[in-house]
């Protein structure tokens, strides 16, 4: 079967110069993959010509007239953009024409433009953000939500924990991810009353042999690998992300800052290789009727095709239909009744 | 004016081996600073009669018999162990022998004796943990609360705001420092209800002249500089200190995993210093009727040495009366209502 990726080609901080030739690259890899390059078919040809794709038989362009920019307001994108190549891309996912969308543009538009236009899954109450973090045990850490949603309640992180469980399974090929919840402290009794709420319906699905909770786990377990999948509300995933990233950056301007710490970089680059956040680009928007893919938005064409690479086995593993058998069997009434019971 | 600052010679994971050597260095860089160390007296003296410092004229010793465990519970260090180094090293600033006093133990039992011995300041609801972590503009960063608080209301942000304005003004000799409010994203429609609240009164203060508020600030922020203080929550502010002490651990692992890796961070140690933590060691509890510092558990003989230099500091230059007088003057009624009015 062939795995057809729709891509906002305008979206991120340089649009189509990274989005095309991460297409071009990505095709050579995989070859059950047909990409629908969405934007203004213009500047698309043109960048195609450019690195020798023009008339490649995987590749269909769709004529999008507007463009979503980094600081537009939802509203703009959501409104006043309804030709936008972020929206057109969406919706090729929401017609059937593609099996998932991948763009670079802004995230709280993507987050709307998808929701309006693919809709939330039935039993699940907000769509979450889930991304992959590299580990000190060699595998990704998936964490979950980044940042889709700052008030939480117990129900919300019950199925984030859910979502996050299908993806790792799906993509990782690991039947039974373990669950962290983001705490504190390890201990039970620690946390905000929100966190051991969430607790108690993770142990309660634990001991149903439904999810495999291993309990509450601090910031430092993202990084050890404790467990497979971190929960948190998108609050305290947003400011985590963003300060690793803040860090991330910090020790990269210490290594360009002389010669000789330059030099040092260059001895180490295939230990440091490990810690290329690169490697680990394409959140997941989970819990919409369609697979949706967010670049980093100052992604090169490197760190774009591995969102491409994302989205690609999302679909072919058939992460949708486990998400909807898991939701349906763990939350068998109505949003989120289910699970505060 | 000679500083006295009582240590917990007990508390960490290392206890007197490493506490003892960090005292004795101490006492050679700061002239007029006399040391109280509390501990098992004859464990003390067999420590520094190992380090060539028995007799000391700026040392004395006072006996506790009883050690609080980094596993001990807090009930245990606050009902069991009355005679315990961390206690007894608290009372000797409630009683005015000591004008800080430092410990290396565990953070929430050292958090419930001081709370329990010294009480919290008059205006204070609860006292928060406020650290430092190196930024790219080369000088700290404040950040409070660090794990003290796990759910606030925006009167316990606004009276961190402040302790952690007047901590940072007093040590750094920064007549104005900027203050920055951890959320999602810097605009002001961003973030929870309690953040937006807390937005709202940081920025009356700022109009009144009293504290210069600079707005929300992102995870990244952190670590650029962009404010010399970062106020948040509790739980968030755990949570990320955690993962960014997970992250850098992670990134040391990689430069000590093969002969080329570890050749690189030779090379760079000079830049590398920048990011060493151990230059950052030395927590401050803030709002208490008396100065409390708290080192890593893990913390060697040079960090621990941080730790007492901040203590040091924080006495020398007054950091206390500093501190209610502002919370005076910002809080002229009783806790909390003055700031939610």
């Amino acid at each position: 079967m062939t795995i057809t990726i729709s891509i906002d080609c305008m979206g991120g901080d340089h649009g189509p110069s990274v989005t095309i030739p991460a297409a071009i690259s990505f095709l050579k890899k995989q070859a059950d993959v047909h990409l629908i390059l969405v934007g203004l078919e213009d500047t698309i040809r043109a960048e195609l010509r450019k690195h020798h794709g023009e008339g490649h038989s995987r590749i269909t362009i769709k004529n999008a007239t507007e463009v979503v920019t980094m600081d537009d307001p939802i509203e703009i994108a959501l409104r006043k953009k309804k030709d936008s190549s972020m929206r057109v891309a969406v919706e090729l996912v929401k017609d059937g024409s593609a099996n998932a969308s991948v763009s670079a543009g802004n995230t709280g538009a993507l987050m709307a433009v998808s929701r309006y236009v693919l809709k939330t899954m039935a039993g699940v109450d907000r769509p979450a953000i889930c991304s992959v973090m590299p580990n000190q045990k060699g595998g990704p850490t998936y964490m979950l939500d980044l940042g889709a949603n700052v008030d939480c309640e117990p129900h919300h992180l019950h199925q984030f924990a859910i979502m996050g469980s299908v993806l790792c399974s799906a993509m990782e090929g690991n039947p039974r991810p373990t669950i962290g919840l983001l705490n504190v402290g390890t201990e039970e009794i620690k946390g905000n009353d929100v966190v051991k709420a969430t607790g108690l319906l993770l142990k309660a699905d634990h001991e149903r042999g439904k999810l495999n909770f291993h309990g509450n786990v601090e910031g430092n377990d993202i990084f050890k690998g404790t467990v497979d999948v971190v929960v948190c509300d998108g609050f305290v995933g947003n400011v985590t992300l963003k300060a690793i990233e803040g860090l991330s950056r910090f020790v990269k301007s210490v290594f360009t800052e002389t010669v000789l710490s330059m030099a040092g970089a260059l001895l180490a680059r295939k230990s440091l290789k490990k810690l290329n956040p690169e490697r680990y680009n394409g959140a997941s928007l989970l819990g919409l009727k369609g697979l949706v893919f967010k670049s980093h938005g100052g992604a090169n064409a490197y760190a774009f095709e591995w969102a491409l690479q994302r989205a690609y086995q999302a679909a072919k593993y058939d992460v949708q239909e486990q998400l909807s058998a898991l939701i349906a069997e763990l939350m068998p009434t109505s949003p989120g009744q289910a699970s505060q019971a």
